[in-house]
């Protein structure tokens, strides 16, 4: 420290550490509330100053810092989806929905609020960067399953899971975060498995896509388990064969 | 006839049907277009009516008749999910998908911007009656299930499934209703077999449904074609086992 006077507690933050500050706090709030339920008032308290300082940085009022919160959400959302294209796809796509579990769980009432649709604070902006998310996940997955060119058939499929996500996780948490959040996240993984090996059966792009991610998978994994658990009830069908 | 005079044309309608011919405007207005493009004068023309007299029945103006054009839409909806409980339950399943793809492809537009969200009609209310159709939705599959006292494992699967068709719904008015409607309810179907087994895997309420209801699957119906076409891309994965 170039000084020894204790200035940190007292001195005046600048544009924008005093911007980042405001998001934090309305993030925390927006968080733990619907959209309804937190006002202009809440967001100063919590981040210790005036309500017009809280205009200053952001005149269009609560709207404009919902907004802003929710695209640093959607950032640090994104981030959440990188992973290494290293070893069993399953064990990739099981790191990158921990990652998006944990943000669900830690967003809870916000995350409601915000998917269950119908609140003051939704608009066109609102969903388009809610869409954006969604974008992000279906490319990530893709580039993993190192199609080139995915055609519709496979990028529906991708995308209609990763609705089924969003569904399961708005769901888990109005059922009070049961089953635990480690069962919920491999149970996701093998329902998209399920997904692409059912498309697989009419599309040849993604039946390659398949075939190259299950040989990947040691027996001794959970596609392994899977696999085993499964058997006994399609092996009951049989006579469809 | 108990008159000969030819009065039909210039009789003036009672209250139930004036207010019933005005729904149908404004529903096949809100079909075709977003609810932004939507006037009351447009309504006023379509029915052949002033703007006051749709005022008299409407007081509150658009959003009041466009929720009442949403609550009459859904229950023609929940209408579609009706299936006796006889026959292989994938035929069941896409006698019911039949009539909801039909839904979507006549009302796309109003559709995609009602699901799509940010809209400036949306409010709690019309995200409950959506919300309203996708219960009905599920409870018609659980009860064509024959579970009693589906746990949430099941249910959730549902549920899942249910979005996931929506979100396929969304994707296939964007992409000018690419694949054909009879290809793409019979892909859903698959979808849903598939998610009940993944399901199975790990809960044995639902290894159990989904063995009654594949034990009703003749080999020359779409299980049986379902099941051979998924076959060669899981028998590759025999190391697994």
């Amino acid at each position: 420290m170039a000084s020894e006077v204790p200035t940190r507690a007292y001195r005046r933050l600048g544009v924008e550490e005093r911007r980042s500050q405001l998001l934090d706090a309305a993030l925390s709030l927006f968080a733990a509330r619907a959209p309804e339920d937190v006002s202009l008032d809440d967001v100063a308290e919590a981040a210790g100053v005036s309500r017009p300082l809280v205009y200053r940085y952001f005149p269009g009022g609560k709207q404009q810092l919902y907004e802003a919160a929710l695209r640093s959400a959607a950032e640090e959302l994104t981030h959440c989806f990188a992973e290494p294209p290293e070893g069993p796809l399953t064990q990739r796509l099981s790191n990158a929905l921990d990652r998006y579990l944990a943000f669900v769980d830690e967003h809870d009432a916000g995350f409601s609020a915000l998917l269950q649709g119908g609140s003051v604070v939704e608009t066109s902006r609102t969903t388009a960067i809610v869409d954006g998310v969604r974008r992000a996940a279906a490319e990530h997955i893709l580039v993993h399953l190192e199609v080139e060119e995915p055609a519709p058939r496979l990028r529906m499929t991708v995308r209609m899971w990763i609705t089924a996500v969003e569904a399961a996780s708005l769901i888990w948490l109005d059922e009070e975060k049961e089953p635990p959040l480690d069962e919920l996240r491999d149970w996701l993984v093998e329902q998209f498995v399920a997904c692409l090996v059912a498309t697989a059966g009419r599309d040849a792009q993604t039946a390659g896509a398949v075939r190259a991610a299950l040989a990947m998978e040691p027996a001794d994994g959970p596609m392994g388990t899977f696999a085993r658990a499964v058997l006994p009830v399609v092996s009951d069908a049989g006579h469809l064969l």
